[in-house]
């Protein structure tokens, strides 16, 4: 149950309302695919309102045969259908301290959908890149003024670019969501789903793909979705760094406790299952590990299912919980196959994003 | 006459004192060479004190041989003596309406010097650059936290980046400015002089120079000295064009009016020389236009002296004042080699940078 906020929406939490930004109570995940009405919705826009017989896809840039497609001749193509969990990169913001601009999502700005839509390969093909072709962006209908410091003036729409190699591989021009099609809010009629990475490059009402030579420096990967990457040059290691502004791209390994939910009460000296989900970024989760004494030791949890790629995977721990009644404090921590784990601090250089380091729940034993 | 400002220093107009930024009255212009103490000062942190005899300059980044060189070992090297005028990227920003943010620069943030100096060429043919090598970043010892919006994080040493080919072609590492030592505020003992650049490029009290395979995105390229460039991607051309982050770099052509200065006043019925200076980037001005009824009607100037490359041009224009007094307005306009010309309007896309539209200068005729 969501404690901080009493305002639902189909079960989900109203974060605001202009624009539309819902989050899944963490705590109610009890199914590896989330249902699109409970599935959380960022949206920084109004939602367009698109009749999906009259949109086209616009395909053009850098390339030898620019062409349109509407939605039929999309659908009659060859499809692909898996699950990937979506994650906002904004997640977690609420736990930041001191407190930062911006949604404030807790656990829940997170889901896994199977989605079905046609690789973005096959369009990419169809339009024969010329050998300049370096990034593809993907253009959203969304947009609108507006007036953020260092924000361009006039209109925008919400844009975002992926290296070509990632755009190759795996990244679907999705047009159903579980098997139906895409609600309003998620992206209607069809939206980009790019497995792995945060989810503001999987870009919802797409209108345009366009193909560029080089990196593309839209607002939504440079004032908005960055963050200070910091590099030393050094030769001579002198520890003078020096701070990069770069996109955000990759999910952070990260593990989130679903049950008990923060002050929740559990039962004295019984065993209590706890629960959650973790996920990373093309790798697989080898490890989830629960602490349930505020860090000071550490037990291997049981990985639940067979583990599928870009998306999340459940785990659960039974807890003996102690004889004595009072507060516990439970963190989980996610190892992937590269032995990347989350870190005990926040890096001050991701700014209000990138939010994987160590996150304790409070709960009461009573 | 400066009339907005009483503080004076060395003749020149305090705009702040921490960080130091004086402005030269522009009316006050009379040599193509502008003396040291008459030249204007941008700084963003405060002038670090250098020694000269511990001072080194490191080469490194992506180069076969990373070395260090210092100040007898740098000027001891065969060296290029030129007059090079520089801009500040927000000149004239105090003529924009609505008022913004930024030191509100006048006329004045520009000026003449002859730098003598290394070329980078030098220095990068030593390193021996590998083959990704793309971009150079030169760094001054200038820095210190920033708390703006946007901002990284932590320590922040002023720094930019410019192509290969530009570092190449002409950026000098100076050490003399009108053949004596460069003063502290104008970067002792080694600057850069990037010629037709706006000067945030011309790094002061140079301390590293680092060769790297990208587009560098430090925070003095994108956050601040950026605008908005306006990209129609479309094949269809429906005008639907794409803002991106853009670091500034070329100086765009513009004339400026010396005498009369603003507000001045001038006899009727006779004939007073207006005079300025025009500039542009890697082009010859080829022309200086002068209206003094506001516009409706363009007289071509005199262009003085001979054309050097990167340096402003003198003009003067006999104007036969008429012989009713009441208020005059003077505009001048400059086109290069290139046929460019200056905008009658401001390009909201440009922020509060790269100020060349035309500015009209009101005088009394009496």
């Amino acid at each position: 149950m969501p404690q901080e906020e009493t305002k639902l929406r189909d079960g989900r939490i109203v974060r605001s309302e202009n624009p539309l930004n819902l989050e899944m109570p963490f705590s109610t995940v009890d199914s590896f695919i989330t249902p699109a009405t409970s599935f959380y919705v960022r949206t920084h826009f109004p939602i367009p309102a698109i009749d999906r017989d009259a949109w086209w896809l616009q395909v053009e840039g850098e390339v030898e045969k620019p062409f349109s497609i509407n939605y039929k001749q999309l659908t009659a193509l060859e499809s692909v259908t898996a699950p990937v969990t979506l994650e906002c990169a904004g997640n977690n913001r609420n736990f930041l301290e001191p407190k930062v601009k911006g949604v404030q999502w807790r656990l829940g700005a997170v889901g896994t959908a199977e989605w079905t839509g046609v690789p973005l390969s096959v369009l990419l093909d169809r339009a024969t890149l010329k050998p300049n072709a370096n990034e593809i962006i993907l253009e959203g209908a969304d947009g609108g003024m507006l007036e953020e410091p260092k924000s361009p003036p006039g209109e925008l729409k919400f844009a975002r670019s992926i290296p070509l190699e990632k755009a190759r591989r795996d990244v679907l021009l999705a047009y159903k969501m579980n098997g139906e099609d895409l609600p309003p809010e998620h992206g209607f009629p069809v939206r980009a789903i790019v497995p792995g990475w945060y989810a503001m490059a999987s870009i919802k009402w797409l209108q345009r793909i366009i193909v560029t030579d080089r990196p593309f420096t839209g607002y939504y990967q440079t004032i908005d979705y960055a963050f200070w990457q910091r590099t030393d040059y050094g030769h001579w290691q002198r520890g003078e760094n020096i701070a990069e502004l770069t996109p955000l791209t990759e999910m952070k390994v990260k593990a989130e406790i679903a049950r008990p939910a923060e002050g929740e009460t559990v039962p004295a000296n019984t065993s209590v299952r706890v629960r959650g989900a973790a996920w990373a970024c093309d790798v697989e989760i080898t490890k989830v590990e629960l602490s349930t004494d505020g860090g000071a030791t550490w037990n291997d949890t049981k990985l639940l299912g067979e583990s599928k790629p870009n998306a999340w995977r459940f785990w659960e721990f039974n807890w003996k919980t102690p004889a004595q009644p009072g507060k516990q404090t439970l963190i989980a921590r996610a190892t992937d196959s590269l032995s990347r784990t989350q870190p005990v601090h926040r890096d001050p250089n991701r700014g209000t994003y990138m939010i994987n380091h160590l996150l304790p729940i409070e709960v009461e034993v009573r």
